[in-house]
């Protein structure tokens, strides 16, 4: 069955991240070798270099094109060589650059087939804009490579999913783009996004937008105009939706696996629940974020670069395990 | 030592909710009987019909009046005698009246210092309206009874401690409440409220309103230009605030043990935290809400009266049990 398991490319994001370091403690994960054929983009030496100091036991083996990529014990690196001199939590042009072209190359192997899936390191915004690109992140930029102009953000940690009407705009704003029609939208992508990850006809837990969602009207009246009928015509077409639910106790409807996915009315209200639920003691987060309607399945990590941290040994690689398990087993649920 | 243990007036709630059930369970709590000398406001025959039916090994002592209370391994129930035929789930003035008076009458008690605190369990609120109270629940009554015009509403699960700018108002309103003043206020009535708990000079963690905490400005203003002058001014006055940090990922900054109470923008980003992380396998809910500021310690559950699960025996009584052991360690620290 070896040969059966998914192909996930990993890119290790800026070096002057956590990136580097998340890769490599994921590799050193025994779930993750039983779960993919993984084969690392980045900077051969870089990895060698931080592997060395954090003393993990993680085998690698310096390929210079897919072709070359044996999958065995040894972790196939196809080595950048493209990392000079850096310092950790540096924001600069030059880390922006090389972990762009990480991205890119792992890009092309995912449009051609010759991967399944890809799970990224963060890369930092700021440092790829220096660099050039106009891309706000990995996304934009595969959206853009594989002509893809629906596709729908899930953030799950393995036991709440949760997909979101708005994500990175000012919270006012937000508020304003709860209409029945977005609301509706994003209740049509998530009931076609969810069998990728290998649930059909998925149950939707809707969450409300205002404190006990609305109580009845007294506390705003968006839930009863804007959310209900959004529901209530999902309803109509076959979507198994409920909701609005009070915010406040909605997620633990997902926990006590009454849904398939928990649809959030904006950016915090969906990613607060996942992060402390998927908590990690001492620091760190174990969800993830996988990118359903791309030709391939692609996970990134919830956290960014974390230059604050970087460097010193401490970044939790739960995100990044999490990301390449999810990932192999959406490859599995695609097959 | 015994006689040193607070003396805590809990109340059984509305009949036909999850009251008596959870207040039952939380006697039956070895954790409970260890904290605090307790003794409970409610309709005894309603007690004792509800416990048999559970199957509950708490040994309940009727009395009429609190000078009667014995404090033994029997809890001491004064009894109303004001509960009639009733039927779970059923929203009704009568539960409301009678609810209403076991508050009323321990409120009494905690007022002239014959018991240290109160947790009270959930009443409805319409139910209480339609027996002809205008207040919109538990905390207002008391505020009224004892003129206390600046209370601080603390959620607490143990592990995290949150206040809120803002409650029960749409979240659009909310949005517009987040001024300087309005935030600097919070971190004040927080920081004088906290010692009540034992935390003196606190350090506080301030959650952003917008995604990534605006991202620089990227993503609103409102971070910018009211959190943060209200965090910097806070300092000034001596107060151990620091933010306004990114709120998805806020709340594991006092997982982590940064923090000793975050201080959320509005209801959900708050709440939800602390829903998710003292969830209660098999449904329910763990945190307590503490109202800071009266002249006794005051605890009530987080959830409400859940009619449609009262009567089944399945409601967790975690919330319960956290707020009588809560508001005994605040007795002890107020000691």
């Amino acid at each position: 069955m070896e040969n059966a398991k998914p192909r996930i490319g990993l890119t290790m994001g800026d070096p002057a991240g956590i990136g580097p370091e998340v890769t490599l403690k994921a590799l050193a994960d025994d779930g993750v070798r039983d779960a993919a054929r993984v084969v690392v983009y980045g900077d051969y030496d870089h990895l060698t270099s931080v592997r060395d100091r954090l003393g993990l036991g993680v085998g690698l083996r310096r390929i210079t094109a897919l072709d070359e990529a044996a999958y065995g014990d040894a972790v196939d690196v196809v080595d950048f060589d493209n990392v000079g001199t850096f310092e950790y939590g540096d924001l600069r042009a030059a880390n922006g650059r090389v972990s762009l072209a990480y991205v890119d190359r792992s890009l092309d192997h995912a449009i051609d087939g010759r991967l399944d899936g890809l799970c990224n390191a963060p890369i930092h915004k700021e440092a790829i804009n220096l660099a050039g690109s106009e891309y706000a992140g990995h996304t934009a930029m595969m959206a853009d490579r594989t002509d893809t102009e629906r596709y729908t953000a899930l953030l799950t940690d393995g036991e709440i999913n949760v997909t979101h009407v708005s994500l990175h705009i000012p919270l006012s704003e937000a508020v304003e783009r709860i209409t029945t029609e977005n609301v509706l939208d994003t209740l049509r992508t998530t009931h076609e996004a969810l069998p990728e990850v290998g649930v059909e006809d998925p149950s939707l837990g809707v969450v409300g937008v205002n404190p006990h969602a609305g109580d009845g009207g007294v506390i705003g009246s968006l839930d009863d105009e804007a959310v209900a009928p959004a529901v209530e015509r999902a309803r109509d077409e076959g979507i198994d939706a409920q909701g609005p639910f009070p915010p406040d106790s909605a997620f633990n409807r997902a926990l006590d696996d009454h849904y398939d996915c928990m649809v959030a009315m904006y950016h915090d209200q969906g990613h607060i629940p996942l992060f402390v639920n998927s908590h990690v003691d001492g620091g760190g987060v174990g969800a993830t974020v996988l990118i359903l309607g791309f030709p391939f399945v692609r996970a990134t990590t919830l956290h960014g670069t974390a230059y604050d941290i970087a460097g010193e040994g401490i970044a939790a690689p739960d995100s990044m395990i999490t990301g390449i398990t999810l990932a192999a087993d959406a490859v599995r649920q695609r097959a």
